[in-house]
C-alpha cells in the first residue's frame, strides 16, 4: 500500500477501506507515515468529508493504536460524559455524582483547559490538595468505593489522536466533522466506559457555532458509538449564552456545590439533569422520565453532593472547602462592569466572555501558561435579562489590576443591549440517540 | 505571518496576497516552513485553485527563488519553446535548428524522460559523444556561433520548484492546474529567452486528457507570462496518436534528420512548423503565414539540417550519425506486432504506447533507471489507418527477449481496430495569444 494512492483516492472523492484505515493509522503511528503525507490526507478529508462507517472505521484504528483502558476491575455498569466545551460549563461536577449516587459507575478522565473554554481537571485542582493522578488500581478503588472518581489521562491513550491533533493545529483541518468526531470518540471508546453521553454545545461560545453543524457533529459521535458497540447518546445544548453565572475556576466549583444543594442557576441545573438521566437510562435505569425523576431526588436527598464531597476526599481534596466555597481564597484584585445605558442582554458573545476570563487568569492563551484559580468573572445579567444604566453587568476578579482591566474590557464588549425583551432561546436543541 | 493563516485563508477560498506568496516561498525554499504545512497548502489550492494573477505571482516568486539565467551575453533576441510532454514527440529536434536557420537564437536547457514520455536529453545524448554538461560561457559561445544549443538544466535554478515538485508527487497534488502552470512557467521564467512557446499536449498520450484542461492550462501559462513581461504563446496540439512514427531515443533521432531533409512524418513536420512560425513571430520575424513560409525554406533548403549539425559538433557529438542515421547500433532483439484482424486503427492508448517503449528499455521508469538507446517502437499504422489481418502494425526493438515481450504485449493492448474508418482529429486545436 502507498499512502500517495490512499490520498488521491481521498482526494477523489473515494472511501477509505478497514483495511486502508488501519494501514495509515497504525504506519502514521508509528512514524512510518511522514506528517507531510498525513497532512494533505487530513486537507482532502476536510474538503471530501468521510462516510459515516469510514469515519467509525478511522475512529476505531485511533482508539486501538495505544493502550485502552480496562475497566473491568470497577464493578457494575460504568457511564461516561463528554462535553464539546464551553463557557461556565461545570456539569461534569454535578452530573458525575448525581449519576454515581444513583448506583452507576463513572470512572472518568478529564481534561484542562484550553482557549476560551474551561478544563474539568483545572476546576478540581483549585481545592486545595486534590489529586488528579493516581495509579490505575486506587482509581478503580476509589470508583468502586465513591461511585466516581475523576482523573487526568493515564497511560498512552490514543497515540493517534495526539499526533493527529497536533498536526491537525497547525495544517488548518481543525474543523472537518469527521475528524472532530473521530478525535473525540478515539478517546472516549479507548477510556472503556459502557454508556457514553455526549453534550454538544452550540452557538458563540462553542466549537461549532451553528445548529446545523452541532447536529451533524452529534449524529457522526453517534453512529461511531454504535458502530463500536457502545451505548451512546448525544444532546445539543445551548452555548450561545454561558452555562450558570461563573467562569473561573474556584467560581465554578463554588457554584457546582450550589447546584448539587438545589440552590444553583436553573440553566445549570436543567442541563445537568438532562444528561445525567440520559446517562442513568443509557445505564438502564428506566426510561427518560424515571432516570430524570432519580436524578432530582439525587439532588434533593444531598446523596449526589455526598459522592462528590467523598471522591474529593478519597483524592486527597480538602472538602471543608465544598461545605464552605467562601474558604476559597478570594483574588486580590475585583472590579464591576456597570451597564452603559439601559436595556436588555440582547446578545452575548460568549466565545468573548470565556476569552475575558482567560485574560484574568482562569484560562490558557498556551498549554504552558499557568492558572489562577480565584481569577474569574460572575454574571450578575445574561440573555434576555433586562438592567438599568450603572447597574452591575458582572463582577470581575483577577491578580493585578491590568489583567483586571484587559478582562473587563474584553467582557464589556461581548455584551450587547437591546431596547426590546429578545426572543427565549431553547436551552435543550436535541436529544439524537 | 503565520503559514496556518494562509492555509487557512485558501482553504476558505481566500486569494493569497503578493506579500503572502513570497514570504512563504521564500520561507519553504528557506526549509523555515515544514513540508507538512506545505502539502496541506498544496491540497488547499488543488480543491480552491488560484486566480490567475495570484499563479503569476506565485511563478514569479519561484523563478526568483534561485538563479535566473542571465541570457545577456547571447547577441539577438532569443526564443525557448516548451512541451508539456508526449509521445514520440521529438519537435525540439526540427523546431530549434528551423528557428535558429532563420536567425532566432535558441539557449534552450532541455529534461530527461520520465514514465511514458520522453526527453530531449536523452535523444541527444544518443548520439555518441554528445555533451549536455557546458559551462555558461561555452553555452553562450554555442548559441552565438550555432544559432542554438540544448543542455541540461545549470546552477541552482528554481530551488523552490523542485522541492515542491517532489513534495507534490508524493502528496496527491501533481494535477492542479495553477501548480502545473507555475511549476513549467518558474523554470521557464527563470531560463531567460525573450519569447517562449508553450506546446500544450492534449488526449491520451498527454499529462492533459481533455480539450478542456488542455485550454485552461495553456491560458494559465499564457497569463503567467504576459504578467512577466515575456512575449509567450502557446499552441494546443494533438498527442492522442503518437507523433511521427518512431518512439525511442536514436529511432527519434533519426525520424528528426529526415523530417529536417523534408522527408519525415507529416504530423510531425507540420507540428514542428507550427511551432517554428509562433516562435518566429513572437520573435519579430513577422506574422504568423510569413513566419511559417520563412520556417519551410529553412527545411527546404537544409539550413536548418546544417545548424542541428554544426550544434552537434560543437556539443562533442559525431556528425556522422545524422548524415548516415543507419549508423546508430540496431537493438539486439526484434519483433513485428501483426494485426491480429482486419480494420482501421480506430483508437490507440498512446500513453500505453509510451508505456510499452519504456519497458522495451526506451524510457525510465524511476529516475534511477538507465535507457537502451536503441530501444523503442517504429509504428507501420496509426489512427486511421486501414490494416489486413496479419499485416504489421509496428516494429519493436529491445536489448532482450524479455523487455520485447513486455513491450509487445503492452502496445498490443494499445492498438484498437474497428470495422469503419474513424472520423479525422485535428493535428492543432488552438492557439492561445
Amino acid at each position: 500500500m502507498r499512502m500517495v494512492d490512499l490520498i488521491q483516492k481521498k482526494r477523489d472523492g473515494g472511501v477509505l477501506s478497514g483495511e486502508e484505515l488501519r494501514w495509515m493509522v497504525r504506519g502514521y503511528a508509528a512514524g512510518e507515515i511522514p506528517d507531510y503525507q498525513m497532512s494533505a490526507m487530513l486537507m482532502a478529508i476536510y474538503f471530501q468529508g468521510m462516510e459515516p462507517e469510514e469515519t467509525a472505521k478511522l475512529t476505531l484504528e485511533m482508539a486501538e493504536s495505544g493502550e485502552t483502558a480496562d475497566l473491568s476491575g470497577i464493578k457494575g455498569v460504568k457511564a461516561d460524559k463528554h462535553s464539546t466545551g464551553g463557557v461556565g460549563d461545570k456539569t461534569t461536577l454535578i452530573v458525575a455524582p448525581v449519576v454515581a449516587a444513583c448506583g452507576i459507575r463513572v470512572a472518568k478522565m478529564s481534561g484542562r483547559g484550553l482557549g476560551h473554554t474551561g478544563g474539568t481537571l483545572d476546576k478540581l485542582e483549585s481545592i486545595p490538595g486534590f489529586q488528579i493522578s493516581i495509579d490505575r488500581q486506587r482509581f478503580f478503588d476509589i470508583v468502586n468505593d465513591c461511585g466516581l472518581s475523576v482523573i487526568g489521562q493515564t497511560g498512552n491513550l490514543v497515540p493517534a489522536d495526539k499526533k493527529l491533533y497536533a498536526l491537525r493545529d497547525v495544517t488548518g483541518t481543525v474543523n472537518s466533522i469527521p475528524l472532530i468526531a473521530s478525535s473525540i470518540m478515539s478517546k472516549k471508546l479507548a477510556a472503556g466506559s459502557d454508556c457514553i453521553v455526549l453534550d454538544v454545545k452550540t452557538g458563540s461560545g462553542a466549537f461549532m457555532k451553528t445548529l446545523e453543524d452541532s447536529r451533524r457533529l452529534a449524529g457522526e459521535m453517534v453512529s461511531i458509538g454504535k458502530h463500536a458497540g457502545r451505548k451512546v447518546a448525544a444532546v445539543i445544548t445551548d452555548m450561545d449564552v454561558p452555562l450558570g453565572a461563573a467562569v473561573g475556576n474556584a467560581l465554578e466549583v463554588a457554584e457546582a456545590v450550589r447546584t448539587l444543594k438545589g440552590k444553583g442557576p436553573k440553566d445549570l441545573e436543567e442541563v445537568s439533569l438532562v444528561l445525567a438521566a440520559r446517562m442513568l437510562s443509557l445505564a438502564g435505569k428506566g426510561d427518560f422520565e424515571a432516570s430524570r425523576k432519580m436524578a432530582e431526588q439525587a439532588l434533593k436527598d444531598g446523596s449526589a453532593f455526598a459522592c462528590l464531597k467523598k471522591m474529593v476526599q478519597a483524592q486527597g481534596g480538602d472538602s471543608a472547602y465544598l461545605e464552605e466555597p467562601e474558604r476559597f481564597p478570594a483574588a486580590s484584585c475585583s472590579a464591576v462592569l456597570e451597564a452603559p445605558e439601559e436595556g436588555f442582554v440582547s446578545h452575548m458573545d460568549t466565545e468573548g466572555c470565556g476569552t475575558a476570563a482567560m485574560l484574568l487568569g482562569a484560562g490558557r492563551a498556551t498549554k504552558e501558561d499557568s492558572i489562577d484559580y480565584s481569577a474569574g468573572i460572575l454574571l450578575y445579567r445574561k440573555y434576555g435579562d433586562f438592567v438599568h444604566k450603572g447597574e452591575p453587568l458582572a463582577a470581575l476578579y483577577a491578580a493585578d489590576e491590568k489583567k483586571l482591566a484587559e478582562g473587563k474590557e474584553r467582557l464589556a464588549r461581548s455584551y450587547r443591549l437591546g431596547k426590546t425583551s429578545p426572543a427565549a432561546r431553547p436551552l435543550i436543541y436535541d436529544t439524537i440517540l
